[in-house]
C-alpha cells in the first residue's frame, strides 16, 4: 500500500476538520498530511500541525501568518514552510506530495486553486460547489487534458457517483437531486421575509458552514448542486430533477430508462462521502462511520420542490439554460446577498431578488478564460451591492 | 441485433403473462417466444400459441394436450408439437431455439427443467424461487459449469442484482431485503390465527399469485427469499438482514463496509424486473413501465420484522444455517402447509407449526444429488400431510 499523500484547501471549515477526522481514522499509514491551507483560525490550524507536521501551510494573510507561527512557538511545534493568500493556496493545492487535494473552502476563493490542481493532475476531492458552478467548463477540460479525476464530496454528488457506478451514461435518464427543504420547507413566504439569521441558520439535518446553511434556506444551494451535476456528470437542465425529502437520508438517485431508480442512503455525517472519496475506488469500512438504521427512523418523506416560495431554484435553471457566464454571474451576486443577510443589512426573501437583478441586466458570454470568469465575478459582486444597498435602505425606511 | 428465442416455464401464471407483456412492448423483433409450458389453463395457453406461434408447448397432462389441440382447432391455428408432463417442461427448458428460459412454475415441479436450462447453458431468468432453496448448491454448480447465466426475477433480488453492479464483493458488508409485511402486518395472532383465506390473500402491494401471496402473509416468502439470495449473491445467513417496508417501492438495498447503502426502488409491476432480466446487460426505455413519483407517495415506512408473529423467518433462518437438505425439507413442508391452509384443513397460523414439525424430525443430509433432493421432497411432503391430518382434526374438534 502506497501513502497517500494529501492537501486540504480549507482545513480549519467543517468538511477540513472532518477529512481530519477521516484521516486520523486509519491508523495505518494510508494517508499522510503533506500541506494544508486555512483562513484565519490559526489556533485550529496551529493543533492540526501539530498532529499532522504538514511540510506547508498557508493562510488569508500575513498577520495569521504570524499568528500562527506565533500559536506554534508556544506549542513548542517547528513551523513548516507558511505561505500566504491566494499563491499560498495555489501552492498548497499544487504541492508535489500531495496526491489528493480536497478542495473545501467556501465560494470563489477556491476557484484558481483549484483549476491550477486539476491542471497539475491531482485528484481533487471536492466539497466548494461554486468552483463547478462558475467555471465548469474550465475546470473539466482541465481534468480531462491532464487525466486528473474529480471527486465530488458534497453529499448529493457524492451519492450519484455512488449510484452510477457500473451503469451505462446512455442507459441513465435523469439524475434527482434529493433536498432536505431547509428550515422553510414548512413556512409562509411572509414568515421566510420576517426570518432572523438565527432562524435561517438551524439546518434541519446537517450541520455545516454558515454560507452553504443560508443556501439551503433559500434552496439556492440545490440549484447549485443542479449546475455541479451538469459539470460532474454530463447531463442537461431537463436530466437533473429535485425533490424534497425532509429526512435527508437518501442522498440522491438515479432513474434508469428503463423506470428503475437507484438511491444511496446513510446518516447525514460528511465524514462518509469524505472517506469515499479519499479511499475511491476501493471501500474501507470504518468504526467512526455509524451505519444506518432504517427502522429505527421509522419514515422517509418525499415532496415536490415549491419554486413560488423557493425562487432561487428557478434562478439555478435559468442559469444553467443560458450557460456562459451567466451561472458565474448568478454565483457572485449569491454570495454577496448572503453575506448582506448575514450582516444584517437584507431580508432572506431579498437574495433571490437581488440575484435576479444582477442576472437580467448580466450579458452572457462564453467561458472562454479564466480572466472572463473572474471579471463577470467582480463585476457581478459590484451591481449586486448596489441592489443591496438599495433593498438595505429600503428595509431600514420599514423598519 | 440478435432476436433472443425465450422459452418459459409457466407461461399462463402471473409472471409468465408479464413476461408476454415485456416481449409484446418491444416491436423490433428483439425476442421471439419459441417454446412455452403451462399447467392446465388450455384457453390462455391457446391465446399464447396464436400471438406468438411457438415451436413447442408444453402442458400437464394428456387430457390438457387435448384440450390445447380443441382449442387451437376451435381458433383455426395449427398446433405445434405439443409435449407432456415433466419431460415436456424439461424439453421446453431445454429447447435449442432458447437462449433465455424464463422459470416461473410455482413450486418444487420447476426445479428439475430449471437445472436442465442451467446444465444446457441457457441464460435463466429465474421467477422460480423454491429452485435455489431446496436446491441452490446444484443450481450454482450447473451454472458455474457451462458458464450458463442466473438473473432473478423476483423483485427482491432483481433489485440486489442492480445494487451490486459496480460494486466489489468484498465490499459489501450485507443484503438487506425489504418485505411489505402482508395483510397481517399490524394485526395480532389470534386475529391471524382466525384468518380466512380471503384475508390472507389480500397483498397489500403486490399482485401475484395464490401460493406466493400466502407465503407473503406469513413471511415465509422473505424467508424463502434470504435462502435464495444465499445462493444467487453468495452471502451467509448473518450478512442477509430484512427489512420491513410496507409501500414496497424500495425493492431491496445492499450495505456497503463503508456505511453506504445503495437501493433499487421502482412501482410495484412485475415487468420491471422481468424486462432487466430479459435485457440484461443493457436497459431500455419501455412506455408500458410506469416511472416511479416518490413526491406522490408522500412516505416511505420502514420497521424491525417481527419475528415472534411470523416464525417462519426464524424458521427459514435455521434452515440456511444448518443447510444441506433441511431447506428443502422446510420448502416441502410449506408448499404443503399453504397448500391445506387455502383448501381450508388448517389455519394460518398452523403453517409454521407444520414447518417446524417437520423440520424437526429430519435428518439433514448434504445436496449430494438431485435424487437426494427429490427423495427428501417427498418424505417431507409425507410427514407434512400426516401433521396437517392432526392439526385439521384438531381444528375441526374446536369449531
Amino acid at each position: 500500500m502506497n501513502t497517500q499523500g494529501i492537501a486540504i484547501l480549507g482545513s480549519t471549515g467543517s468538511i477540513g476538520c472532518n477529512t481530519m477526522s477521516v484521516i486520523e481514522s486509519f491508523d495505518d499509514g494510508r494517508f499522510r498530511v503533506v500541506a494544508l491551507a486555512a483562513g484565519r483560525n490559526v489556533v485550529r490550524l496551529a493543533e492540526q500541525v501539530e498532529r499532522h507536521r504538514p511540510e506547508l501551510v498557508a493562510v488569508e494573510d500575513e498577520a495569521s501568518a504570524e499568528g500562527l507561527r506565533a500559536e506554534l512557538e508556544r506549542r513548542g511545534v517547528g513551523a513548516p514552510r507558511v505561505a500566504v493568500g491566494e499563491a499560498g493556496l495555489v501552492e498548497v493545492a499544487t504541492h508535489e506530495s500531495a496526491r489528493t487535494v480536497v478542495s473545501a473552502t467556501v465560494g470563489v476563493v477556491g476557484f484558481v486553486p483549484t483549476l491550477r490542481a486539476l491542471e497539475a493532475g491531482k485528484r481533487v476531492a471536492l466539497a466548494n460547489k461554486e468552483t463547478l458552478v462558475i467555471a465548469g467548463e474550465l475546470m473539466t477540460k482541465a481534468a480531462a487534458s491532464s487525466g486528473a479525476e474529480l471527486l465530488p464530496v458534497d453529499s448529493e454528488h457524492n451519492a450519484l457517483h455512488q449510484c452510477l457506478r457500473g451503469e451505462r451514461r446512455e442507459e441513465v435518464r435523469r439524475l434527482i437531486l434529493t433536498a432536505s427543504g431547509g428550515p422553510f420547507r414548512e413556512k409562509s413566504l411572509s414568515a421566510m421575509a420576517a426570518a432572523t439569521v438565527e432562524e435561517a441558520m438551524r439546518h434541519p439535518t446537517w450541520s455545516m458552514g454558515a454560507k452553504v446553511t443560508i443556501d439551503s434556506a433559500t434552496l439556492m444551494n440545490k440549484g447549485l448542486e443542479v449546475i455541479e451535476a451538469r459539470w460532474l456528470f454530463g447531463f442537461g437542465a431537463d436530466e437533473i430533477g429535485i425533490v424534497v425529502h425532509p429526512e435527508s437520508v437518501v442522498h440522491s438517485m438515479i432513474e434508469l430508462v428503463d423506470g428503475s431508480v437507484i438511491a444511496q442512503l446513510g446518516v447525514t455525517d460528511m465524514r462518509h462521502a469524505i472517506q469515499y472519496a479519499l479511499t475511491y475506488p476501493e471501500r474501507h469500512a470504518s468504526a467512526a462511520l455509524p451505519p444506518l438504521d432504517l427502522a429505527k427512523l421509522g419514515a422517509l418523506r418525499f415532496e415536490a420542490p415549491d419554486e413560488k416560495r423557493f425562487p432561487c431554484l428557478r434562478l439555478a435553471y435559468r442559469a444553467l439554460r443560458a450557460g456562459g457566464t451567466l451561472p458565474a454571474a448568478m454565483n457572485a451576486a449569491n454570495e454577496e446577498a448572503v453575506k448582506a443577510f448575514i450582516d444584517g443589512h437584507i431580508r432572506l426573501t431579498d437574495i433571490p431578488l437581488v440575484i435576479e437583478g444582477v442576472m437580467d441586466q448580466h450579458e452572457t458570454r462564453p467561458v472562454s478564460s479564466l480572466d472572463v470568469v473572474l471579471e463577470v465575478d467582480r463585476l457581478a459582486r459590484a451591481a449586486a451591492a448596489i441592489r443591496i444597498r438599495l433593498l438595505s435602505e429600503g428595509t431600514k425606511a420599514v423598519a
